[in-house]
């Protein structure tokens, strides 16, 4: 399993597909073939290996695999049927498939007759698979929303102006988690107010190496100067009116999660909407007051449907606080 | 001096007047006489001190204060006459007395001939003098705003309800920092919409040994039914429209600290007068949005404007978050 997984790595790191890589072995345990999963719309893992053996070949071996064989008949064909064709005769495999359309080769492995074995270097196997492995689970991108309030809640003052309530330390830690997300999202309210540029930048201002796709949410026109039209990726547009159908849009496109970065309008609609898994919350110690809010409306009438949350983390980052929390599951 | 520090602590531990203790000394460093301030309208302690001496025995002596001695004609005569009168030689004190009418006592012993010294253990001087001292130096009650919100800065829900947003460990957190405080302030909006006690209580809901005096602020009436109107001590009402003279009618009743509970009104003026000497933010980890802030207008137009303040202390109590902060003073 230790070689699968490092023959999974050989894979492209994002992407539609996950990482995944499988090892043929004989009954005395030699290896007889390798494979790895090479990218979207190429031959999985199992597949990649089996090709290199001749007919028959494969006939009572082991099949070592990072993620359960998948069961349907995508632009691949279903794995576990090529391993039932081989005439394997044990699989054992690390992380179950999360899919709601791939899932159930294990069983389809067991109705055949094969010996199935789960579980081995899980923890592994679900850190190998990452962001890729949660967006399945949710059947849609990961969702973190982030924003910087003074403590009594507001993200600008009664004017509109908002510039450098937090200070640089926060404002980096932002940029470093813009960095780590497949996609940055904002509303059209925030691209006509702000002009932003939605790159992940360190501090002298340069470019990261890795940057997210902008997303602009709204069915307001942006300007043709607007500064995000000069991102290094080409930016996405959305009309906002569906958010579960524009998750499920970027889910299809390969991007696994999305850093919603305001404004309070947007914002406050996907917290309605029960679509955030990650609450960033920058808090800079001073007092605004007025009708600057950080969030807005978010359809909780009485205290009893508050949205209740749990505090992962709780740091200090220069003058400010940072909040990272998860809604609670009860 | 730590006789003097010693003696000071016979006199009442609360109250208008500050806890002083005095020793008169002969040449060779035997004790004369010993005095402690009793209270309002009593003997300051130099005279207590000097009241138990023959004429004609303190000349020469020199006398140990925790307190520089006064120099304002109040119910006693000032202290520094005294003194002087005696024929004191020589006069060590603790704390620089900093009241606008009182000080000043140093100044007027030197110009009669009298070696002065200051500063000797000041630090146990002003850790027994207190909130005393604190309010002396302000010239009113020492402020402290407190108030309860979800991350968002909500105080309640959209219909008003607002019970339970934090958990007990703050809630009791809350009664403890209250029963340290001369007084608790609230608007009659939050005495007609939550009719709260008002006391300082424990976990299991019994009345600490000492409870703040209850104040209310607004010009509506306050119901005979209302529960604040049990409280051990007398309630004290104010209509609110001139909050300085407020406070410094409560501390001319000797009151030191003034506890804000709030409503969100109430709170907000006290913040938009400048009159906030600490907040005491806690924030529960839960969303609310909608109207019921914890914090209104504050005067705040532009974001050059913000009250910035510096962060004492951040802590978690239970599920909840403490935020300790002063305003920041540059
Ligand atoms: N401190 C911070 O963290 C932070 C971050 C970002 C922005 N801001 C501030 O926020 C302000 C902008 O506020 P905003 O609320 O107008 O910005 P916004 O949330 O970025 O944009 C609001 C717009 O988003 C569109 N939208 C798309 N999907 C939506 C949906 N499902 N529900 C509702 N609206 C949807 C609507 O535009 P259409 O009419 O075009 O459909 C709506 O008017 C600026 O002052 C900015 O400085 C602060
Ligand atoms: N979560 C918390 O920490 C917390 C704490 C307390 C209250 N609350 C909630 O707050 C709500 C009550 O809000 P509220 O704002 O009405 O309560 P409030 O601030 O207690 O009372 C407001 C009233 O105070 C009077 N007032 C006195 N001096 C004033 C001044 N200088 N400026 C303005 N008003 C002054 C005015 O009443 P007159 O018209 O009588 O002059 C005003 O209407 C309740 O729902 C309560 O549950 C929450």
């Amino acid at each position: 399993m230790q070689r699968a997984l490092e023959l999974a790595t050989h894979g492209p790191a994002t992407g539609v597909n996950p990482q995944v890589g499988c090892v043929i072995l004989n009954a005395t345990g030699d290896t007889l073939a390798e494979g790895w999963h090479r990218g979207a719309g190429s031959r999985h893992a199992e597949v990649d290996a089996l090709s290199q053996l001749a007919p028959g070949a494969a006939h009572g071996s082991t099949a070592v695999v990072t993620l359960e064989p998948c069961n349907h008949v995508g632009r691949t064909g279903p794995c576990s049927l090529a391993l039932i064709e081989a005439g394997v005769a044990r699989v054992v495999y690390s992380v179950t498939d999360p899919g709601e359309q791939s899932c159930g080769g294990a069983k389809q492995l067991r109705a055949a007759g094969i010996e199935v074995q789960d579980g081995l270097l899980t923890e592994e196997g679900e850190a190998l698979l990452g962001d890729w492995l949660v967006a399945a689970r949710l059947g849609r991108p990961f969702v973190t929303l982030k924003w910087a309030s003074s403590l009594d809640g507001r993200a600008a003052a009664a004017d509109g102006s908002s510039r450098w309530i937090t200070g640089p330390d926060a404002r980096l830690d932002v940029h470093r988690r813009r960095a780590a997300c497949d996609t940055i999202l904002v509303g059209t309210g925030t691209v006509l107010t702000d002009d932003p540029a939605l790159t992940a930048r360190d501090a002298d201002g340069g470019l990261l190496a890795r940057q997210p796709v902008p997303v602009v949410v709204g069915r307001r026109e942006v300007p043709t100067s607007a500064a995000l039209l000069n991102h290094p990726q080409q930016p996405l547009f959305f009309d906002g009116l569906d958010l579960p159908g524009l998750l499920a849009n970027l889910h299809q496109r390969g991007l696994r999660s999305v850093f919603i970065e305001g404004g309070p309008t947007v914002a406050s609609a996907f917290v309605a909407a029960g679509l955030v898994d990650e609450y960033l919350i920058y808090l800079a110690p001073t007092l605004i007051g007025g009708p600057g809010l950080a969030l807005g409306d978010i359809g909780v009438a009485s205290i009893g449907e508050q949205r209740r949350l749990s505090v992962q983390s709780l740091d200090r980052l220069g003058d400010d606080i940072r909040v990272v929390a998860r809604p609670l599951t009860t």
